[in-house]
């Protein structure tokens, strides 16, 4: 039996591990496209930054561990130009034909610069891969840059307008929508702006970025348009789903049998709304990339879906969200209640910091639907109980009486968890 | 409608506070034997340590704030000698009658000293009150003693340990039982016990102390013998559980209608066993407080239970549990698989320092029963995701999936909680 992964990033490799641990005996070869495999994209910023010293830092197994250890051949440069599932064969750019019993495509996605003139400019950087990180990191040192725009304010983008002013550039993002982080919520979109502009960042949000020439920038990060890589699937008949992306059952396999999919090509059920949705994340990627690979080796495992959670730091304050917020929740049809109460990190005693917690539950049931949180000091931990909560379908009068760790040092004798769901529930 | 209050810290008035907020016409008066009310107990060993530089600071509401903004009778410095319900009377230890409609008890707990001779020597404390604080405050700036004994490594004992440690005496702590922080947890102790021995502290478990006198010095913190103040409630004719701690129902309600009780006195149901547990935290505390107060004032709440979830900071490292330890859960009848991993609090090139994650779960069902987490960074956040677990009685293979937020400054993208889920379910 053998196994093809395409892709050797967070789910291509996740795949063909655990595709090795359920048959010992399988043959799988992995095909990457760029030059490296495996690495934590979501540290790019950091390298950026300054903080990551080297891009080998972020490399977290290398195509020999897996050749040694795992014994799964790692291809890089290797890019596949169309799969041929009538003969079992991916056909590699080069002309090579691959055969597979069982594929799994984990293309990842990209950031498509459709539209925007002047793209191709020596100073305009993506964000994506190791050797965008390397080739802008090197423009930084050599060029030294004064002015970048930002285009885009989803994570990235603002990770990015937080990594370029550390490093002392001025710093202006542009967002097409009117709201940051990809999320239909005016509040923490306001707080987004609030932050950034503390930190000398401009935000300007409404804005259609056409022309790179028309930014005042000599560096410029294009951070918006992310889109999934679905050509390959497409062209080979795989149904692509209603969000753009690869469709496929909770078993990660598509519509044709024996190939699987997985990470920021497919689309996952929310565990909300029930309903297909196309979140890319790493962490989402590390888990259906185990699920496709697992089953791809002949084990039966499903994949519970997304709740959406996720942080970003902006200049030390993190913004965490999970779940829908009260705008999305409406626009799912749903007849939401939302509250946003402001508590403290920690008693004030213990140098507390302001805590912002929003939850929104659903009025006739006291559902909860999702949540956002906002300070300096513990708010992953508090985003984290929310989702845990949504994955449980809990109710707010459940919610409220959680048994939460209290000491000091860590949170006061009421978390803001609680406070907001006692003050949601008067509403439902 | 007159509600009596019998104690005035923090059971006794989140009871009264709730109540009011349920019936604004009813009668309140709060009886509290000691001169302050409404003070973080929790906050008393950082008062001995400096951080916290006046107990004022650790009283979050006064008398007169419970008197003028939630027309509250709070009277300090009063005893109840006894309940006479048969009259619907409280008697106060000056010959005074009090009478009530309904009554909540929140006596808390104290502890006891019994059979430890010489415990009445002035340098000799218990840590319980801000009295005691004050007076052991006093006594370290004034006598400056050098050696101190801590008896009992409960939570109290090992924050008071790690107190006097920062104010440069020599420290050691005594313990009964062979586990510290109450739980039957060999790994934990261990680990205890390293970070004590790492800041100098000297952990001896096992060894009952009988006499002050025995030990080699100049200041005795009594943190052991923990108990229920139950006496007014069983001479009043109310049923005592089987913990020894005071029996009611989900309303809070005791054995006797119209007397409900609260706090440290209380024992309450077991998330995860279903049965009677006496754990005396503040956040219980608060909440069956809360419930208590809402139904002596007419209103139909229910308490859902504990979990036993706590976190005690031992010099800069928390060590946090909840449910049950696997030796608990096999002394409940129940048969438990348990692992143990350590993870990384973050990527290792974000900073990311060891974080233990304990996880037990029944062998034959799958179903969560505890956890327990030691770390320096996000301990408590990750602990509160498992109790969120424990309260939904979620599975392993439901845990696994938890769709944690991930992002380099606040988590790896396999949080050390998914990978111990990962692992353990191998053994189920």
């Amino acid at each position: 039996m053998a196994l093809v992964v395409v892709g050797g990033v967070a789910a291509g490799l996740s795949a063909a591990a655990r595709a090795r641990r359920i048959d010992p005996h399988l043959e799988i070869t992995v095909l990457e496209k760029g030059p490296d495999i495996s690495y934590g994209a979501c540290g790019l910023p950091y390298l950026i930054e300054g903080r990551v010293r080297r891009p080998e830092e972020l490399v977290v197994y290398t195509a020999e561990y897996f050749r040694k250890e795992r014994n799964i051949t790692v291809r890089t440069g290797t890019r596949v130009a169309a799969v041929a599932h009538a003969r079992r064969e991916v056909l590699l750019a080069g002309g090579e034909r691959l055969r597979y019993d069982r594929l799994v495509l984990a293309t990842g996605a990209r950031c498509t610069t459709l539209g925007i003139a002047g793209a191709a400019q020596p100073h305009v950087f993506t964000l994506h891969t190791l050797e965008d990180a390397r080739r802008l990191r090197a423009f930084l040192l050599d060029r030294r840059p004064r002015r970048a725009a930002v285009v885009g304010a989803g994570y990235l983008g603002v990770e990015a307008a937080d990594a370029l002013r550390r490093q002392g550039l001025r710093v202006t993002v542009y967002e097409r929508a009117q709201n940051v982080l990809l999320r239909e919520d005016a509040a923490l979109t306001a707080a987004v702006r609030k932050q950034l502009d503390t930190h000398g960042v401009e935000l300007c949000c409404g804005v259609n970025v056409d022309s790179v020439d028309a930014l005042d920038a000599d560096l410029v990060v294009l951070a918006a348009g992310f889109q999934p890589n679905v050509e390959l699937a497409a062209e080979a008949g795989i149904e692509i789903g209603r969000t753009g992306a690869i469709r496929t059952d909770d078993r990660m396999e598509t519509s044709i049998r024996g190939i699987f999919a997985a990470g920021d090509c497919t689309e996952t059920q929310h565990l909300v709304t029930g309903r297909p949705a196309w979140i890319p994340l790493g962490t989402t990627a590390n888990k259906t990339g185990r699920i496709a690979g697992a089953n791809a080796a002949g084990a039966r495992e499903r994949f519970a879906g997304v709740a959406g959670t996720s942080i970003v730091g902006i200049f030390g304050m993190a913004f965490a969200v999970t779940g829908l917020s009260e705008a999305q929740a409406r626009a799912e049809g749903l007849s939401p209640v939302a509250v946003r109460i402001e508590g403290r990190s920690r008693p004030r005693y213990y140098s507390g910091v302001p805590t912002t917690v929003e939850l929104v539950a659903e009025r006739s049931t006291g559902r909860l639907l999702g949540g956002a949180v906002i300070g300096e000091d513990g708010a992953a931990g508090r985003i984290n109980v929310i989702a845990a909560a949504l994955a449980s379908r809990m109710r707010l009068d459940e919610f409220e009486q959680l048994d939460l760790a209290y000491s000091p040092p860590f949170a006061p004798v009421w978390d803001p968890l609680l406070i907001a769901a006692q003050q949601l529930k008067k509403a439902t």
